[in-house]
């Protein structure tokens, strides 16, 4: 059900998952539409991105970023409509990019939100190829990892919003390009519409044999945001002076106790070492805010020469928020996950 | 004994350790000297360099490096006096820094060959401060640590030869130095002699909570080079952005298996994801070997105005390599690990 503009609608957290999310962290309130002070503004909610770094904030553990409160709105990066403006450089009907989180409507005094001209590109974009996962993947690639044409990159949610990402500029970098992605659907698509060499199915059960045929001279990128099985097969793929930009463990993100057996940190530091690898973890606003508009410059014109491809998974109205966010987790989304919470019209 | 002159002593690799190596791997042959053909040079080793790296070239094992086979010479760095020379630009008498290996005497057509200057400094300073483990320091913690004045940088091995300077290139950088070594000796040393702020005893039963209580602001550069305990201790104390020269890793090369218990490698990746940490191994020669003029001139001024402090630890004679070489690996040494192996003088 989409916005009513009689309540603000709230998805809250109701309480800390153990292990994946169910259903029951998550509550849905009403309140009243809040009015905005002087030198503030009400937002509409028109897309809500969701993304994995939340199921961190679900936690109660100290992390680059305050956990969300029990009781409080979930947080999440959305595109708004401009209701009420008693802020400067702001007027009523303007698109914004804010970090409204899950609900209706938010107020805001204005910083860091950035307007968005819907004449240039769909609005929805800024929560995507323009945004947070399109600089992520452009930076983590480029300057982490550093691909140099003729060089093997790999990426697996290789259709996601990174990923797929990464994977196409990683071409237009001249890379060979091996994606990892679940279901042949997804494969096919990495293939024959993002025009990656290969895409593996991760859920065969020769993972490691079909990425060693598609990788023949090893990897020398790899671009991490799942981790688990995937990174198994990996990491005796990868060739010396390998770069592992190191962006997400989606497949970590809801254990609850760490595997038995044999500890391998050792391997990976022996490999690591006798390898002269570099893995860097990277948050993407904390480290490359400041080459935003390197980014947003390279992205446009991509996009406008028609050399990126960019899918969306939209999810219809905010009270689905989190059973798309659960399906996330799982891999189910195709395509970057926002959903739309309002219509785009102010009425 | 040094050498007699009479044959030409090497020490052979005679079988592979399993774990920690014993006696029994090593075999010492007596063959005649050889003669240098034209274009070659003899050359007699004054000087022999034991280094942690020679365990992995023990192994069968693929590295990036390959491994010494059974029945070779073992290979190693050598400071040696030029007897015969049919090699233009070499002269009797010179003193050159080689890759001679553990024998009194050996044959080369000059390629990597450096000359020494005596009057300069001491010869076998090229084994160690003004070589290997002098640029491997320098490069691993300016290049790859890049500490800033003010920031708390960790080395372990802090009175070995890399860990040494290390530390003290680090004061040199304005930043607060913690060292961890094996005994009260050790650490003394590197406090009153190095002038480290803190040096922590590794066998002490709380080097956690003393590291922690040693870094009150947190670890911005771990120098590793001994994993295990050590690092286990290091990894929960490292600040967000925190970097991982990876240098070496001596606890582990006697390993024969990874140990039992939860799988850490998981934990590991999340701890570099969420701290945003990079971890890069190196191999100093590979990846630094054309900035070793810069390295030269800011080692030779530091030692030229008594700003860096250099200890060797000579073992006599070249039959005795094989228990100086265990002991390296048990932490025994006390300052870089060189072997005698002949006198200065040509007789």
């Amino acid at each position: 059900m989409l916005q009513n503009n009689q309540m603000n609608r709230q998805i809250v957290l109701a309480e800390r998952p153990q292990g994946a999310p169910t259903s029951q962290n998550f509550k849905m309130e009403s309140l009243p539409i809040p009015s905005p002070k002087e030198g503030e503004l009400l937002l509409r909610t028109v897309f809500l991105s969701l993304d994995p770094y939340m199921r961190g904030r679900m936690n109660d553990a100290k992390s680059y970023a305050d956990p969300v409160a029990l009781g409080e709105v979930m947080v999440g990066g959305t595109v708004c409509r401009v209701v009420n403006s008693n802020c400067s450089g702001f007027n009523q009907g303007d698109w914004v990019l804010a970090y409204g989180g899950w609900q209706d409507y938010s107020i805001s005094d204005g910083t860091g939100l950035v307007k968005l001209d819907p004449s240039i590109m769909p609005p929805s974009y800024a929560l995507g190829v323009m945004g947070m996962p399109g600089l992520t993947a452009y930076m983590g690639l480029l300057d982490i990892g550093n691909p140099q044409p003729g060089e093997t990159v790999v990426v697996a949610a290789a259709t996601g919003a990174v990923g797929s990402l990464v994977g196409q500029i990683a071409k237009l970098k001249g890379c060979n390009v091996v994606g990892i992605a679940g279901g042949s659907e997804k494969c096919q698509y990495a293939e024959d519409e993002l025009g990656f060499d290969r895409c593996i199915d991760h859920k065969t059960d020769d993972l490691f044999v079909q990425l060693a045929n598609a990788c023949p001279e090893g990897i020398d990128v790899y671009f991490e945001n799942v981790g688990g099985q995937v990174f198994d097969s990996v990491l005796p793929l990868l060739n010396s002076c390998a770069r592992i930009p190191l962006c997400g463990l989606i497949s970590q993100y809801n254990a609850t106790e760490l595997p038995q057996g044999p500890d391998r940190m050792p391997l990976l530091m022996g490999s690591l070492l006798v390898k002269r690898i570099k893995m860097q973890g990277f948050i993407v606003f904390d480290d490359y805010a400041h080459r935003y508009e390197e980014f947003s410059q390279a992205m446009t014109s991509w996009l406008k020469d028609g050399k990126l491809k960019y899918r969306e998974d939209i999810a219809q109205g905010l009270e689905n928020a989190p059973e798309a966010f659960m399906g996330l987790l799982q891999g189910n989304n195709f395509g970057k996950l926002i959903v739309r919470v309002g219509e785009d019209e102010l009425n």
